[in-house]
């Protein structure tokens, strides 16, 4: 395969592919920007970027056997990082969003079967077949939306054949899909039906036999968990979580999202690596999750989509947590694939300034989720993830809004889109 | 040229043609969806639209001269109507956008020269051909999200050769961009700076100069004026509008975006076609433009990007008033061209239903620039604007949000996405 050379990018954002760790405070500005940018991709690699004059001096010679991209007027910056999604989930729920409209209420819908349970339901019924085919569609589409490593999450399964079914369908999408995608076991997304009432019965399930056996086929990296009021209690929460932890599955927490509840406080005293939504958390909990260095992934579609407070992500990156944003696509709260779109929201919404945006897609999106090291910035040595944008800077792209600016994906050095 | 024939499409969308004038209450649910739907355009036009078993049946013998597109598992409507633009301006804003964000004040913002008067000096100082160049780009882009029919305004001139310099390329733009454009004149969109404290020196000039100098030369169908505190109050408004209708210029009217001024009641008492924003309208003047027939043009993505509260779409619809809805692209509070994300915002933040949006994206909005009869609807003998979407229906269309679902874009018959 013939190497790849960018040249004459606008700006090439590398992110400073040498400060090491999440991004917090003012670091999250820092993007390692270099104006007539350019890179040199081969084998899947990033092996040099720089300046065009600085790779002209020192690539010169090899012109010849190269491919050269003319970024004249582009941005190009490091493929984005969904750090939340719920991908893998059968059927989908537009009718139910139209019943919404022309008014039934929450109940109504609920009777009618609608909400989690309608996605539960159609996920346990779904082939395996149709599940990836399904999924493997949505991540083309996050694809050409400058997304090239994301998280999955299971928990529409709520049982133990069918949480595995999610789980083996992402490890099947990520070996042949171009996207890398990350695993997540979240069994206690919900309390099924059947389990209404013996809530404790459900727990034990997850913690003596759905979490070892996902443990045991190497299925996921993460568990998570809905920390919320008539879901899982903080106790509930914390003694899965720990049960990961056994089986080393790191912890996540779906936390605070519609009332105060101890979430983002719990997340920081089991050391989960993000904890999610957060709209209700308390200044208690944003400055614990700080202090322990949990990442904040907010969320705001789904603020939107539900039309919600957005969290404060200002007052999170005052007191130090990083920050981290996705798209959380699922079939009920936010069904998008659109991390630009999030990204417009975070600085529409969140007040967060469009280098804060990126910097949330990227390298603090990528340590969310373990990969830090290995993707979110244009690094030498490191994958080829790059997306070049037309538009000619990046606050452009945050500014020109809600429409998707991609011009060409690199995925380990191949162009996708 | 050869015919074109869709057919087996998911959901035709027609928008029953056969209904005249803009759509009320229920009416604007009313989409004409005709399933296993077909369309026969030939010579820029529709000639049939119905069922593929009725098209089979008249078509057979002509399959072999068409050119026949597979709709399966698609959505067809009719080419979306984008009717308040902002479109031909000089310069961009996004530099302004990333300082509000990092928190200077709009006083700040204003002294360092930025706001709409930054626009003003970028579009004066702007060639003819510059513009051109610039406002051809995003007419490109509205195309690719679905738009064939576009209201573009001066105003950012606000002197007689800048002013006619807008129309001028709004009117090359027409003949020469596949999207067709209607101008509107909008000298009143602002007071100048070297007219601030002789406002009525400017609303003279407006009266006695440009609006007979743009009759004239036939530069516009509307004119428009932003009716707001510190900007033109409501009798400077009524002058200026009932100047226009004097030299045939339809008045088009901002309403009411900042605070409630009496501008819904104006549009009403001067037959304005449209009246705009209408976040603050009161209820008397929501009841007079329905009951004067003036179309409420709802602008659901600026009212997101400045973090406002949406307008109240559910109650204009529930008095009888005729919504439509729009971009409103301009570089200050809404620099997007995706009619799609205004018809998912229509549904999030305004709780129109999936149909009412697509009806105010469609029939509605043609209506307010006085094309309801030409565009809109898919109907037989008029135009061939379709837009077919990879969804299979308007629901899906609205609830799966922030994505750009245009797979292909037919303007006057001729295949242009
Ligand atoms: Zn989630
Ligand atoms: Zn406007």
């Amino acid at each position: 395969m013939k190497p790849i050379w960018i040249k004459h990018a606008s700006q090439l954002v590398t992110m400073e592919p040498e400060l090491k760790g999440p991004r917090i405070g003012n670091a999250m500005s820092e993007l390692g920007i270099i104006e007539d940018g350019s890179v040199w991709m081969e084998s899947g690699k990033v092996i040099r970027a720089g300046t065009t004059r600085e790779l002209e001096l020192e690539f010169e010679d090899r012109e010849q056997e190269a491919e050269v991209v003319d970024g004249a007027g582009k941005l190009v910056t490091p493929g984005l990082v969904d750090p939340h999604t719920h991908v893998v989930f059968g059927g989908t729920r537009e009718a139910e969003f139209e019943r919404r409209l022309e008014g039934a209420s929450y109940m109504e819908i609920m009777n009618a079967g609608g909400g989690i349970h309608a996605t539960s339901r159609m996920t346990r019924e779904a082939s395996e077949e149709a599940l990836f085919e399904q999924a493997y569609t949505r991540l083309d589409s996050f694809l050409k939306h400058g997304v090239t490593t994301l998280e999955g999450k299971s928990g529409y399964g709520l049982n133990l054949e069918t949480e595995l079914k999610q789980l083996r369908v992402m490890k099947k999408l990520n070996s042949v899909h171009p996207i890398d995608l990350i695993s997540t076991f979240m069994g206690a997304h919900a309390v099924p039906n059947e389990y209404k009432g013996q809530e404790e019965a459900y727990v034990s399930l997850l913690i003596d036999t759905m979490i070892p056996m996902v443990a045991k086929d190497d299925l996921a990296r993460f568990n998570d968990v809905f920390c919320e009021k008539n879901v899982f209690t903080p106790n509930q929460s914390e003694r899965i979580l720990e049960a990961g932890k056994r089986f080393g599955l790191i912890p996540k927490i779906h936390a605070d999202e519609i009332e105060p509840f101890g979430g983002a406080e719990l997340a920081a005293k089991v050391g989960a690596i993000s904890a999610e939504h957060l709209l209700k958390a308390s200044d208690e909990g944003i400055r614990a999750m700080a202090k322990k260095g949990t990442i904040a992934c907010l969320l705001p579609a789904t603020a939107l989509y539900l039309r919600e407070e957005a969290a404060n992500a200002r007052k999170m990156i005052d007191q130090g947590t990083a920050v981290a944003i996705s798209t959380d696509c699922n079939p009920g709260s936010s069904p998008t694939t659109s991390m630009p779109l999030v990204m417009n929201l975070a600085c529409i919404l969140m007040r967060m300034t469009p280098a804060e945006a990126l910097c949330a897609a990227t390298v603090n999106a990528a340590y969310a989720i373990g990969e830090g090291e290995q993707a979110g910035k244009i690094e030498e040595g490191k994958k080829a993830d790059l997306v070049m944008w037309d538009v000619p800077s990046y606050q452009m792209l945050q500014y020109a809004f809600g429409v998707n600016h991609v011009q060409a994906v690199w995925k380990k050095g191949v162009r996708v889109v």
